[in-house]
Parts: C-alpha cells; structure tokens; sequence
C-alpha cells in the first residue's frame, strides 16, 4: 500500500516535492493543485491529476481548456497526508481546512514555527517529527545551516557560530521582482531570522547570522566561522562532511570557482539542475585560532524537497535511516558524477 | 608655498586625488598624466597640465588634437612629490623612474606593501608616514577596516575580529568585466587578503577575514563582528562613532535601505557622488554576547582620497590633527547634510 500524498500548490516547491515523491516506491502523488491557469498547470495537467486550489477559479480552467478533477476538498478525501507547497502565510490559512478535515499535513518554511506540532530537518530531528499530524519543514537556508551545524555537534565540541548569509534577491523565475545594482541588509538589525529559525530545530546551538539580498538568483551563499571548543584539524572536518550525502564537497581547482559553475555542472545531471545537497567548498575549509571556516552554496529552490519526503515518512512512522537511504537513492543525493 | 604635487595616472582614483589637491590650500597640481587620448583624457587637459604617462604614445594625443606638456619625467621634474595612481603593479614599475629622480612618492594598495617604508591610513598610522620618502596608501576595503577597528581598538579593549567582505564585481566603467548572475568566493580559501592588508598599519589586531564577489558595481560591504574584552553597550560605540567625521552614521529609517539608497544620496551631494566617509548602517550596531556587530558600506571609488591627501601632507611633517581637518573641510567630509 503506497502512501498517497496530495500536493497543494504546484510551484517553485510542490513541483518539485511532487517530482520527488512519484519517484518514491512507497508513496503515490493523488493530485495537484493550482490556482491559476498557466503554463505550469498546463504541464502538472499532463504529469498529475490536477485540482483546484481556488474553486470559484474553475470557469478560468474551463475557459483556458485546462482538464481539472475537482476541488482542493475532494483531492484531500483522497489523501492520507498533504504537502502544503503554497505560498507564505497562505499555509496558516491552509491549516483550517486541513484540520477540518482531519488530514495530517506539512508545512513550508514560510510559515510561522507554530504552525506545526515540530520544526524539521531529516539528519537533525527526524525522530521528533515521528507520528506527529503537523509539521514544518524549514527553509532553504535554515535547512543547509542546520545540517551542516549538527554534523559538526555531532563529531566535535563547537561554540558559538557566527554566519553571514548571502542571499539570492529572487527565484529565476520571479521577474516581478528584477534585480537592482545594490547590496541590501535585510534585517539592516541583528539577528535574521535564520539564527532562531536554526533554534528551532537544534535548541541549543550559539548561533548568530546577519543576512544580505544581492542581485544573483540562482544560489545562497554561507560564510560561516564555528568557534570550536577542541583541537580540530580541517582533515577531521573534510572526513566527516565526506561521509554525509547530502553534504556535496566541491573544490575551486576541479571549476568550481562561483555559483555559476555549480549551476553549469548541476545543469548536466540533474532535471532543472536542481541540487539538492548542501555544496561545500572544500578550499574553505580551514581553522583559525580557534575558529573553523566553512563556505556552503545553497539551492533555494531544492535543497527543502528531501526534507519533505522524509517528513512525509517521518509521520507514519517509518525509520531514520531507512527513509533518508531511500530518499537519497531515489534522488541520487551523493552519487559521485565525476 | 604650495606643495607641487603631481599625479601619474589619471583614471578611477587619480582623477579623484588630482581634484581633491587642487581643493586644498597648501596644495598644487602640477600636472597629471594619461597613457591613452580617450575622454578622460580630454577632460584631464581642460582642468589640469596634461602629460605623457607613455611618451611613445605622443602621436596618438596629437592625432586626437589633445595638447600635452611633455613627458612624465619633465612633469616629475617640476614637482615635489608624485601620487602614482597608476594600475595595480605598475606603481612598483613606476618606483624605479622615482628613485632615479629622487622624487617622494605615494603608492596605492593595488601594490605591494614592500613598494614603500609605510602603509598608511590617516587615522591609524598618520605620524608613521611623517619624513617618509615611498608611502603606500592602502586599498578601499582596507581603509575602512582599518578606520573603524582603529576607533574601536582606541577606545575598547577587543579581540578578535571576524569581517565578512561583500565585494562588488567591479567598478561602474569597467564595461570589460560584465555582470555575472553569481556570487563568487575569492578567494575561496583563508585567510583573503584584507586580514593581511589591515595588519599592514595595525600589527597587533587579531583579524580573519572572508571575501566574495557579486554582481553589483556601486559599493563593497562588510559584515563585521568583534569581540569584546570588557562590557561595553552599543550606545558607547554609537557614541565613538558619531564623534568622527570620517564615519557616516546612516539609518534604515531614513531610507538608506541598501547601497542603492546610499548612492542616491550622496549623488544630491556630491561631484560624481563620492562617498569619502565609511557608511555604518545605526541599526547594525548591536551587542550579542560578547560580539559587536557593524555593517558598513564602501565606497571603493572614493574612500581613499583623503588618504591621499593627508599622506602627502605627512610626508612633509604637517601635524596629524591640522592635516586631517583641513582634508575633511575641504572635501566636505562629516558635514550634516540633512
């Protein structure tokens, strides 16, 4: 018997969390919503069963010959979990019906944390998110933060950490926005949301961040120093991060010099190139005094879509390590390329 | 009188110095020099004595009807001291031409710090640089480390910094380079070399620094934190600010909300908006335990124009404080403006 999960909003995210999870043995997609009728409903239209997020949008699906089964209620009496891919806020709003109907469902980053029962990223709480109706998988950034953070809780006694986020203005495809000549604080005051979002994963972490938004769109960038409470050598650091499939180690001298070339080599492998690790520059990795660096690119746009499989998994149930393996596999998250 | 200055290069930071000269009282620009008859060099030869950088180059500036004075080594002849404002490294080649015409010269930080006796900043070092025969003014981004640690080192007791360096791609002319839709670690491993640069005027702090460049061509930025030896509240370090001109002290509240709003501002000012002073953002001054955090904006064009200014003047022997404040009035450096 295969999970069936109902995807409610089919953009930057549910697209490809649905992508994902039709390559699951052990789940089915049920249905899609949209609520406009664009060029991505067209294409979910072809791949999946496609309902309306908005009913009264229905004679606009009509008009634009777009097949449509029915409405968001009827896709959820079909489900046995929804994966809520709206836009943020909207998922709040969301949670209403979903309660109505007693469907158990997870949350995007864009929301509050008290949206949902648990906070969530697979490597550093999946256990807590284990029979739980409501849960919030956390956002592009606060996912590569928190993975790398509990690797290293992990293996090593670690102190504060101060990161600096550097963050993509928009998604390639949000030219409502268009890209300025500027670099912007944002927060312009301590702390970014990024820190406390971490916290809600990993409680206990020192953790401060101050963010930037610059004129790129296609990645994140972290630059990290962890204060470490112990002698560690870089090779130790390198070794366990090695081990870690969703962490990709990438090195300036095999091309990788800019986000630019980890989107080319992406573009090679993967459909929309997305990526799905956290890359990880293996030349910055070093110790100072006291302080391990660590510099991490980001794929805002994929990087969460593991993280919803395993939540997915985690609230029926099913093993850590068994679901992660199968995620990764069916991902192919840490295959080596080259 | 007037000090005979000339400036052998007249491109992003020679045309700025030559005008700034020409602004102080005890102060002439003898001539300044062009390897090529573009438009720059046509407007040179309107405001100052235009020379030959290259005087293989003779024929092309006749071609072009732009009337020259003669050759570098006559201009050298009729001055006191040369600012070499030239590309980076070909100030070192320069040296040689100086030497021989035992001419005192000022360096930029495009060179390397073994080209002269000194790396200077006028807050930092000034007195260093007095009698000095080769003084190098150093780079953009480490003026305005330099500026702001030396206040708080004055009047803190502090630890380690930890400096984020949000470059921008390249300079608004630079029309070779082009914007890429990247962010690009450079270097990619420790330390880069502003941590270096820094210890060139103040040996003793204990600095590591990371650095990225992005597609934006209007200002650098840093994301610092500093540790603190003793308690200290931000007001306190508000208050030191405030206090010195070459800091500018802006808001979020009164719209300086990226480097694009604090352009703006400085273009209803200034003569092709040139920002002397380091740009802190108020709001980014917060303490976190034991950290200090600053973010401030540089602008790579102009900041280290007063510099200039105020090396030529310690070389002469003229006292810090008088040097300094004649700069600032001059430029109008740390004037309220609204």
């Amino acid at each position: 018997m295969k999970l069936k999960v109902a995807i409610n909003g089919y953009g930057t995210i549910g697209k490809r969390v649905a992508d994902a999870v039709a390559l699951q043995d052990d789940m089915e997609v049920v249905g899609v919503t949209k609520t406009k009728p664009d060029f991505e409903a067209r294409i979910a239209a072809k791949k999946f069963d496609l309902y309306l997020a908005k009913k009264e949008n229905s004679e606009l699906f009509q008009k634009a010959g777009i097949e449509t089964c029915g409405t968001l209620e009827e896709l959820l009496a079909k489900a046995d979990i929804v994966v809520d891919c709206s836009p943020d806020k909207v998922g709040a709003e969301n949670k209403k019906i979903y309660e109505k109907l007693s469907i158990k469902a997870i949350f995007q980053g864009g929301e509050k944390k008290e949206v949902a029962e648990v906070s969530f990223n697979a490597l550093a709480n999946y256990d807590q998110a284990k029979g739980k109706r409501f849960v919030r998988v956390v956002s592009c950034n606060t996912t590569a933060l928190t993975r790398l953070i509990y690797l290293l809780k992990m293996n090593f006694k670690i102190g504060r950490v101060r990161a600096t986020i550097l963050r993509r203005i928009s998604d390639p495809k949000e030219d409502n926005k268009g890209l300025m000549n500027a670099i912007m604080p944002d927060p312009i005051a301590l702390p970014s949301h990024h820190a406390k979002d971490v916290k809600t994963v990993l409680p206990d972490v020192d953790i401060v961040t101050t963010a930037f938004k610059l004129p790129t769109t296609i990645m994140h960038v972290h630059s990290l120093s962890i204060e470490m409470k112990e002698k560690v050598k870089k090779e130790d650091v390198i070794a366990i991060l090695e081990k870690e499939p969703r962490i990709m180690l990438v090195s300036a001298e095999d091309g990788f010099t800019s986000t630019a070339k980890i989107v080319e080599f992406a573009r090679e492998l993967r459909m929309r190139y997305d990526i799905f690790e956290n890359v990880v520059w293996l030349e910055s990795i070093a110790i100072d005094g006291n302080d391990l660096f660590v510099t991490q690119a980001v794929h805002q746009e994929a990087i969460v879509v593991p993280e919803n499989i395993d939540a997915i998994r985690a609230i029926f149930g099913v093993e850590k390590r068994l679901s992660i393996e199968k995620t990764n596999r069916s991902l192919r998250i840490g295959e080596k390329n080259f």
